[in-house]
């Protein structure tokens, strides 16, 4: 495979991980559609095995790796959910697994990666470099190094949650996709827009690390100072270097989101539709509470709910605002 | 009909209110698997219509009402969720609709039946004497009462949910059903039973207010004194005088749960599945944290999620315990 996937890599994919994960179904949310006049539904991968979408990256990755090589053990870094997937996959498989987290991690998301046998290391530092933590272990210990967004395999596998879009819900006309590193929208944009070209796919970012939306309106690719948002999953700065291509080339808009509209969406969410979600998955629907997403009367908009694990005290939290 | 609904009643119920409801899905729960030693799935009908099952049955029996004296206008007494379900019945018919609500009522509950048009009026009784408040008021106006659990067409509604699992989960041994006026469990146990004895149906009833275990073990009509548990859906004292007997005839065993496993059943839910409950809906996992259910291993347990109508500053309570 080169740096990216096509379509028929996520539909391999998609017969490679099929056999073992959830095909999530699509929910309606009527309530939320009397404030924001369009049809709202959701793909739930919160509903997910391990809570969160990274399970279809990091297995399609861990079966795609020849058994003698991959029996060395596998290696990430992940503020958690891709953590919880490659470990998830590699008790799968019977292998063993290394993940790097951040040492400011969720507690459930580092409590859940252990619990799956895999070996967790809390490093103090950002995204970068805690990646190059992992490949200098990778060296030294024969791991397979895993990229939570670099890998096109990885992107094949997050892409078949595009292809169960339009597989369940087939006059979709928007599709919103979370971008932390941008591995997922990646893949889905990938099997969207070489499926049925028709389908809008946005991008939503936090405001505090707008790093693809500022490449795109500088029309270069454009690394940021680090910041803080509360959504931990989208906390990078910096653009993937293979995802970057492919956003600029399948991702028809890409929409900031405040944290105070992340954090609103999530009581939105909760209240409204029953469903936890992390702040990472809320702000698909942030885009319309900030106004920003243009939609007509009767459009059919699909959020991609990437994942569900928050510590309950923190969600306490913010419900309680 | 009698004052039991059959089988074919059922049938009929789900042929009439199937294009306007969901058919919620099966969720499976390999988390919590891990804690009770047998196979959890949910069927989750927070994710319905109005948050709570009780659309079923109050659309089942509004459109069974001929027209010319449904037009009249419809009235019922609830704690919140009937009174949304019969509330978005009667505004999808185009009727009035009157719901007397406790004083205590969670807010969302009393926001959402008012949202739906209905004429909400707080009154500060228990339910039995909210009851008869109805039928005066029913007497004085003509509306037509829809009582939420002694009307057989109501439990046909709400017994559509047991065909479903029978239908998306073929091979279930046991369902868990929880026990409020008891409407719920009388539909579920004659779909279940009437179409599959052997499928066991266990009820589950808080330990502050047991009037149905409280009668079975009398071998007697019971009713208990007024008492107070978390599980607001769930508070009444007195067995439904319909219920009861279906209740004798169908549920293979009745299992009380504590208010604290109430509440870490809730948290359970909301951690490992992301899915926010109301106390009434997670008192099912409660039968299992209290040890009280027997199951084998690989034993295929549905619990029924009955409704997801909580205010979210008191589920930042219990999520922050």
């Amino acid at each position: 495979m080169s740096e990216y996937p096509v379509i028929s890599d996520i539909i391999e994919a998609k017969k490679r991980i099929s056999p073992y994960i959830h095909h999530t179904p699509i929910l309606r949310c009527e309530k939320m559609e009397s404030y924001f006049g369009c049809e709202i539904y959701f793909k739930p991968e919160i509903l997910q095995i391990t809570g969160a979408f990274k399970i279809r990256g990091a297995l399609n990755k861990a079966l795609s790796i020849p058994p003698e090589i991959r029996q060395r053990g596998l290696i990430a870094t992940s503020s958690g959910n891709h953590a919880q997937g490659l470990a998830y996959a590699a008790r799968m498989l019977g292998v063993k697994a290394i993940i790097v987290l951040p040492a400011d991690a969720p507690k459930l998301k580092i409590e859940n990666t252990k619990a799956l046998g895999a070996e967790a290391i809390l490093y103090d530092g950002n995204t970068a470099a805690r990646w190059k933590y992992v490949y200098e272990l990778a060296e030294k210990t024969g791991y397979v190094p895993v990229h939570a967004f670099e890998d096109p395999t990885v992107m094949a596998g997050q892409g078949t949650i595009g292809l169960e879009i339009l597989e369940d819900l087939e006059d979709v006309d928007t599709v919103i996709v979370p971008m932390g590193g941008g591995g997922l929208i990646s893949g889905i944009s990938t099997a969207i827009k070489e499926t049925k070209p028709s389908v809008r796919v946005i991008g939503a970012e936090p405001a505090m690390t707008p790093k693809y939306y500022e490449s795109r309106k500088r029309g270069e690719y454009t690394a940021l100072p680090d910041a803080y948002t509360v959504a931990d999953g989208l906390r990078l700065s910096v653009p993937g270097k293979n995802p970057y291509p492919i956003i600029e080339k399948y991702v028809d808009e890409i929409i900031t989101v405040s944290d105070d509209n992340i954090k609103e969406a999530m009581r939105m969410i909760a209240r409204d539709e029953k469903l936890i979600v992390e702040p990472a998955s809320a702000i698909c629907i942030g885009t319309l509470l900030e106004g920003k997403l243009k939609v007509n009367e009767g459009e059919k908009v699909c959020s991609v709910l990437s994942g569900g694990n928050w510590d309950l005290d923190a969600l306490a939290e913010i419900y309680a605002e």
